[in-house]
C-alpha cells in the first residue's frame, strides 16, 4: 500500500516537471476567492445597513458596525489587490513596500464609491420593483431576487475596474454568474435603474455600454461578432450600445461593437440583431410560420402569434 | 491610518441619512436566508427518510430522527415565519404575542402537508426515470438531477403559498434557481408526475397551471405577454395554463394568461406560442432556410432538418 | 405542544410505510455528496499545484503535499466507490471485502490517470486563453472561468466512467453544473483544446463524441432526438458526433445520434441541425425577417443583420 502511494506520487511529481504552464508551482501567494466572497458580503451588508445581519459583530451602535465593515474590507481588499498588482504591467518595478502602499490606496479609494455604489443600487431596487408584478415588497427583492444581486456584484467590481484592479473584478462576477446564471463582464458600462427579470443565461460583454432605465430579461446575449482574432481584440470595443429606457425581451442577441439601439428602443423576443437600431423603433421578428399534425395525419399551417402581442414578451 | 478609516465611515454614516429604501436601519429583525435553506435541508430528510444522513442526528430510530427533525423545523420555521408576517396585510393589527402564536399554526399546518408533498415527489420521481435513458437508477435521481430538486424545492414552497405565509416561499425557490438554473415561481399550480430534463435556464411564472405528466425541457419559458403595466398587473392571471400530458421541448416559450394549451399537446423546440394550443396538436416551427458556404465561396441554401424529427427535439 | 408534535411525527411515520421507493429506509450508508465535493476539490489541488492553497496542510515540500493529497483522494475515493458499486451489476456476487478491495483498486487506477487529466487540462486552457479576448491572463482563467472549471470537472468523472464506477462521475458534473450552468454528462467523450465561452446553458448529452479543437458557446445543445422511449434507450448512440475544428455558436442545437459535423464546420448562432453537416461548411440561419414598428404607426420590415456577419456570433 505505502508502495503504492510512492509510486502514484512519484508519477504526479514528475508530471508536474513538465514546464507547462500548468506545472507551475506555488512561489507566491494567490488571490483567495473564498476572501474576495467575503468581501462582497461585508460591502453587501455596507449597501444595506438594515437588512442583513453582520453576524460575526453585534454592536449597539450603526456607528461601530460600520465602522467594523469598513476596517474589515479594508484589511482583506489591501491584502488581496497586493497579490494581484503584479498581473498589471501598470505597477511593473514597485518594490514590495511600495506595492502594498499602492494596495491600501486603491482599497481606500474603492471605499469611497461606496455612496456611489450604493446611489446606483437605489435605483435598481426601483425599476426591479417597477418591473415585477410578482414582487411582493422591496425586502423580498433585496433578499431574493438574482437580478439584483447580479448588478450589486456588478456595480461593486466595476468600481474596481475604474480603480485598475486586475483579477479581483472578474472572480467577483464570476462569483455572482456563478450563484445567478447572470454574467455581467466588470467592465461594461451601466447606467441607473437598470433591470433584469429572471436573468439566466444573460450574458453582458466587456465593452458593452447601456444607458438608463434599461430592462433586460432572461437568455439575453450582448455580445461581440467575430472574436476569432482571439488576444488581438483585447481591449477593442466588440459590444454593444444601448440607449436610455430600452427594453430587450427574452433569448434576444445583440452583437457587435457598432451596434446602436437607440433611445427607446424594443427588441422583441429571439431577435437577432447585428446593426444598430433607430430610437423608438419596435423590432420583431416576423411571425414564424409553424407546422402543426394530430395523430389522425392531418396537417395545416397556423399562426400561433397573436398580432397584437408581438413586442410584449417576456 | 485611523483618521482616514474615520472618514469613511463618516461618509458612509452621512449616506445613510438619504432617507431612501436602502438607507433603512435595522429595526426589528430580518427573515435568515441562511435559517431558510436549513428548513429546506431538514424537510428533504423528511421526504425521503433514507437517503440523506441527518449529520447532526445519530439515533437508532428512524421514530426519534423524525421527531427531532420535526421539532428541528417548527422551531425554526415558526422563528422565521414570524419575522415575515408583518410583510402581510392578512396580519396587520396582531400584537407581537397573536403572530408568534400564527406563525406557531402555520409551521404546524405546514408540516402537516409533509405526506402530501411526498405523494407528488414520489411521482416526480417516477417521471425523472421514466424520461430520461441516461439515468442509472433512481438513487441517483435522489442524489444528483437537479430537476427533481427544483419540483422538491417548489412544492415544499407552494404549500407555504397555500397557507398564505409571506416572503419565505420565494427564499427557498430562489435558492433552487440558483443552484439549478430553474427558476419555478412558488405561486405556481403543478400536477403530479413533473419532469424536467436539464433545466438551466426554464421559467416558470406566478400565475402558470400545468396539468399532470408534463414533461419540459431546459430553456423554456412558461411566462407573461407585456408586464409593462408592473405592480398593476400584481395577482392577475397572466401566464399559461398547460393540459395534462403536454410535452414542451427545449428553447420554447408560451406566454399569456388566455393561452391554453390542450391535452396531450407537444410543443417543439424552440417555439414562440402566445395562443391557445387545441389538444392533440403537435406544433413546431416549420423548417427554416439555412446558408450554407464554404470557404472556396460555393453557397447553397439547404435543409437541415430532418422530415421526421421535428417534434422530437430534447 | 408534545401532543401535536407526537401526532405530526406519528403521521409522517405512517406515510412511510407505503412501500414507495421514498419510503426505503436507510439500511446502508449512501454516497455522500459533500464528500464527493471535496474529492474533486483535492483533485484540482493535484492538477494545478501552484495555483489552489492545500489550506488544512501546510508543507515546506511539494513531495509532502502531493503525498498528503493522493493519500486523501485514495480515502474518500476508496470509501465513496465503496458504497456505490451495489449499484452496478457488474460486481454482483462480490463479497463485503471483494468489493472494498475493488474499490481501492478503481481509486489507484483513477489517481493514476492524473497525469492524462493533466495533459488534457493544459490543452483547454491554451484554447481558453486564445479564444476569449477578455481573458486577462491564463491564472484567471484557472480561478474564475466556469468553462474551464466544467470541463475540468468532466474529466475527472470521464476517467471514473471509462473505469465503470457508478453514481459519483454524475454527482460531479451535477456539482459543476450546479455551480456553473454547463451540463456535460461525463459520459461524453471530449477531445484536447476544448473551449467554452460563458456556458450557460449548455448540454453535452452521454454519447456526445466530439473532436479536438472544438470551441462551444453558452446555450448549446448537442442532444438527442426522441428519448420518448426513455430507459429502453439506455445505452444507446443517442447524441450528435463534432469533428475536428467546428465551432458552435450560442443557442445552436444539433441532436441526433447520427448527425455528424465535419471537421471544420462552423454552426451559426440559433441554428437548430438534426441531420449531417459536411467538413467546411458554414451553416446559419438565412436572415430572418423582422418588423420594425413606432409609435407613430409606422411600420416597416428591415434587414437586422449584416450580411456579412452571418457566422460569427457568440
Amino acid at each position: 500500500m505505502e508502495q503504492r502511494i510512492r509510486e502514484i506520487t512519484k508519477g504526479i511529481l514528475e508530471d508536474y516537471r513538465g514546464g507547462r504552464f500548468i506545472d507551475r508551482e506555488n512561489h507566491f501567494d494567490q488571490p483567495d476567492k473564498d476572501v474576495v466572497i467575503d468581501i462582497l458580503d461585508k460591502v453587501q451588508k455596507l449597501i444595506y445597513p438594515g437588512f442583513f445581519k453582520a453576524q460575526s459583530y453585534r454592536y449597539y451602535t450603526i456607528e461601530n458596525s460600520t465602522s467594523t465593515l469598513v476596517e474589515h474590507v479594508l484589511y482583506n481588499l489591501t491584502k488581496q489587490i497586493g497579490l494581484t498588482l503584479r498581473y498589471s504591467k501598470d505597477y511593473e518595478g514597485l518594490t514590495t513596500a511600495e506595492m502594498a502602499e499602492k494596495a491600501q490606496e486603491l482599497s481606500f479609494a474603492f471605499l469611497r464609491t461606496i455612496p456611489k455604489i450604493r446611489e446606483y443600487i437605489d435605483t435598481d431596487l426601483q425599476a426591479e420593483f417597477d418591473g415585477d408584478p410578482a414582487a411582493e415588497n422591496k425586502d423580498q427583492i433585496i433578499f431574493s431576487y438574482p437580478g439584483l444581486y447580479a448588478i450589486m456584484v456588478y456595480r461593486i467590481a466595476h468600481e474596481l475596474v475604474l480603480l485598475n484592479v486586475p483579477m479581483i473584478p472578474r472572480m467577483m462576477t464570476e462569483h455572482a454568474h456563478s450563484l445567478t446564471g447572470i454574467d455581467i463582464n466588470p467592465g461594461a458600462t451601466i447606467g441607473k435603474y437598470f433591470f433584469i427579470d429572471h436573468g439566466t443565461g444573460i450574458v453582458i460583454g466587456e465593452t458593452t455600454e447601456i444607458g438608463e432605465n434599461v430592462k433586460v430579461y432572461q437568455g439575453v446575449t450582448l455580445g461581440a461578432l467575430s472574436t476569432r482574432k482571439g488576444q488581438l481584440l483585447h481591449g477593442v470595443k466588440r459590444h454593444p450600445t444601448i440607449g436610455n429606457n430600452v427594453t430587450i425581451y427574452s433569448g434576444a442577441s445583440i452583437l457587435g461593437g457598432e451596434s446602436v439601439i437607440g433611445e427607446g428602443a424594443v427588441i422583441g423576443a429571439n431577435a437577432f440583431i447585428t446593426t444598430s437600431i433607430p430610437a423608438g423603433a419596435k423590432v420583431s421578428i416576423k411571425n414564424q410560420e409553424y407546422v402543426v399534425r394530430y395523430d389522425d395525419g392531418f396537417t395545416n399551417p397556423v399562426q400561433v402569434d397573436k398580432e397584437d402581442s408581438w413586442y410584449y414578451i417576456i
